[in-house]
């Protein structure tokens, strides 16, 4: 089985494609990047369309830029997928802890009787307990088991609380630059999404938000660490944000939720810390994953847990329940339940990670790109030196160097950089990321 | 961790309400179940409800049957769980084959390296081939890798196909009775159900679907074996409605497709056979778990393999790729993938389950109950005496034994009796299924 294809050895063009990481995301850029140069959609008549029209207007969207990612994979078999450096996608490139494997080995040696058998649609109740007590000594709040409901990965989470809680044209605020498939989750449900500027170091505009807060608004939706700009937003903001919203749910006499996206949330550098949003404001809920602390994105094991403080907490957490049921989801995969349980204050090396952001960092920097250094994740999301984000993306690709246009993330003129790769990758690459700097003459600026 | 609670072994009532399998499938008969019966909502202003309206009224649906099975959840305690004949949940009472726990301890001893990894939405390559291969075999068709996309199971499965060709108004045709949470994963992506009544025998009433086929049709879905009468639908029937798709489709110059649930494909019983949908129609999608064959529900694995006969194939994959990754399932757990590959040939003793319908079917007969003979998956949907299955229900209760009522899947006057249980329950179920004929006279009719 040694020969398996995980994602960073992919070969083929449609692999390629249609292969993208929660978090990696290539191709919630692919589809919405298309916007306005969208190939013309051949109607023959809705009678002999056979997919849904609006996942063929999505999948339409995608036809410009895959043919340029084709162009990525063209450089791999030209000159080998070794001498090409890939930063397009967001695929932990950390194995699994030892106790992960550990754990996994003991499980498989001495298998325990119905351990594959259904569980209760919110998971198995060690799980949830376990989960509850981290919880609970991480912010002095009296969680309890009922309070986590696990999940197929923060992806599903985050589709389980907006079905839980949007009606038809009910408004969800996000910060942006965003991670755009949250466009796609919003949609599921019949929400629309709500964009809101950050400022220029990436932080919460709170003015922007409350300016964007009105009748229709139900949840403010952050991401932090963030993807794609690694910003970690400060105990500051948070607090803020959690006034703001008091004030407004006491103005417009409705319940507004704060979700927080915290998949990224253990990847915080020296220096750093992500403050509990928990503490500031009651009617908070947090989805996250152990795809990145503990490096299981392709087993899809993920939890939300919503705050002690919540008004009618017992129904928003059976309309959780059902939706995790009604959505396909059922339960979270039970085999990594068991495993992850133990392991809510296990993760990867993080150090492995901060000393990838430093060494791209301090060398963007050194070779004159403007970039606000990222305080966690494993993105970094500098500014192109031209207006044109594709054409500065191609740029790169000419030196062998992928990565995504900003406006893959609602924020033209700036590209991403996964660094979630080894360091040689990275290595490989600072000569090509110098050459486009000096063509743009940005060196020493 | 041998302390961990699986389905049949829980505890409390609100693990019993919020705990149900795809198929075993408590929540959608007691969200279904109390219509009509509902307890008035308290209406206290759209702007201070929490929830979305929507799975509000859901959830308000189940409170009339949450107390009838938290009486059940009562004798358990009263009477201990080991006297209380438990067939509500269709959670498989089998451990997984051998070959797959053998599998699991060599992929455990020697970890390949990513395997935790994100890979293409679609899933393994290898994992595809193995199953286009064992599909080609079958078939006789040119299956391929493209062809096969790994779900989160089949209800993730089915939730990726509706999401991928429904638009907003479209129909989805059902034979009822019906796996009731098939209401949900059609409302899910702005579809609607249409019901058609079966035969009484429970096979498909073609003259119906016909005459329920109209512009708006987008699919019909059919579940076979049948949860909950264990119906296997003849290679007659599924020519018939082939031939029917192919003449409609015409007449409305539109494509038609035919979903095949195929959850429980490979519980069939002797001199039966569960003929192949591709070979009777080209818009097929199949869609299924291993769930049954190999007793992993707990682990969300599953696919849909559509026919390489269908029109502009490459786009409804793509659509249905697109739709796995966006609803938030992304791939389908990477180490169950790997398992499940090697084993499409494998399965655990069907006749294990065969033995256990004979047992119960020979006795119900005995004891006057009107049945028709299941010839798949493990469910028996006898007729009830009085046309208040509910009340029967409950009469069932008063000895201990805990059934569906038939209202939970669109059909009154029948209940459910899901014996994939350790043959012990149904031994000692039996004296009270008699008795409750009794009281009726049905004996000797």
């Amino acid at each position: 089985m040694s020969g398996w294809k995980a994602m960073g050895d992919r070969t083929g063009p449609m692999a390629f494609l249609f292969s993208q990481s929660h978090r990696g995301n290539l191709m919630a850029f692919s589809v919405f990047f298309g916007e306005g140069q969208r190939e013309k959609i051949k109607e023959r008549g809705n009678e002999r369309m056979a997919i849904s029209k609006k996942v063929k207007n999505a999948l339409n969207g995608a036809s410009w830029v895959r043919r340029m990612f084709e162009e990525g994979e063209e450089l791999k078999q030209l000159y080998g997928a070794e001498n090409v450096f890939d930063f397009s996608l967001g695929n932990p490139n950390l194995e699994p802890p030892p106790s992960l494997k550990k754990a996994l080995k003991a499980l498989a040696d001495q298998p325990i009787l119905g351990m594959h058998r259904y569980m209760p649609n919110s998971g198995y109740s060690e799980t949830r307990k376990a989960i509850a007590e981290y919880l609970a000594e991480e912010s002095g709040l009296p969680f309890e088991e009922k309070h986590v409901v696990m999940t197929v990965g923060a992806a599903g989470g985050l589709n389980v609380i907006l079905k839980a809680i949007l009606d038809e044209g009910d408004q969800v605020i996000i910060p942006s630059p965003y991670f755009m498939e949250f466009k796609f989750y919003i949609d599921n449900s019949g929400g629309e999404t709500r964009l809101v500027e950050t400022n220029d170091d990436f932080s919460l505009n709170l003015k922007e938000i409350e300016k964007t807060i009105g009748t229709r608004t139900k949840a403010i939706l952050i991401n932090s660490p963030n993807n794609p700009t690694g910003a970690v937003y400060d105990q500051k903001s948070l607090e803020k944000l959690g006034e703001l919203l008091k004030r407004k749910s006491r103005e417009l006499r409705k319940t507004l939720y704060l979700i927080t996206d915290e998949a990224y949330r253990r990847i915080v550098y020296a220096g750093t810390e992500l403050p509990i949003s928990f503490l500031y404001y009651p009617h908070s809920i947090r989805v996250t994953s152990h795809s990145k602390d503990l490096s299981l994105p392709g087993e899809r094991i993920g939890y939300i847990a919503v705050s002690p403080q919540c008004e009618e907490v017992d129904e928003l957490i059976s309309a959780l329940v059902f939706a995790n049921r009604t959505l396909g989801f059922v339960n979270a995969p039970a085999l990594m339940q068991r495993l992850v349980a133990p392991l809510q204050r296990n993760s990867v090396k993080i150090r492995d990670y901060e000393e990838k952001r430093d060494l791209l960092y301090n060398s963007l920097r050194a070779f004159g790109y403007q970039v606000v250094k990222p305080q966690g994740a494993f993105y970094i999301f500098p500014k192109a030196p031209i207006e044109d984000d594709v054409a500065f993306v191609k740029d790169l690709q000419s030196k062998r160097i992928l990565t995504v246009p900003g406006t893959g993330f609602g924020k033209p003129g700036h590209f991403r950089i996964s660094y979630a790769v080894e360091n040689k990758v990275i290595e490989g690459a600072l000569p090509g990321f110098k050459e486009v700097a000096e063509k743009y003459g940005m060196v020493g600026k």
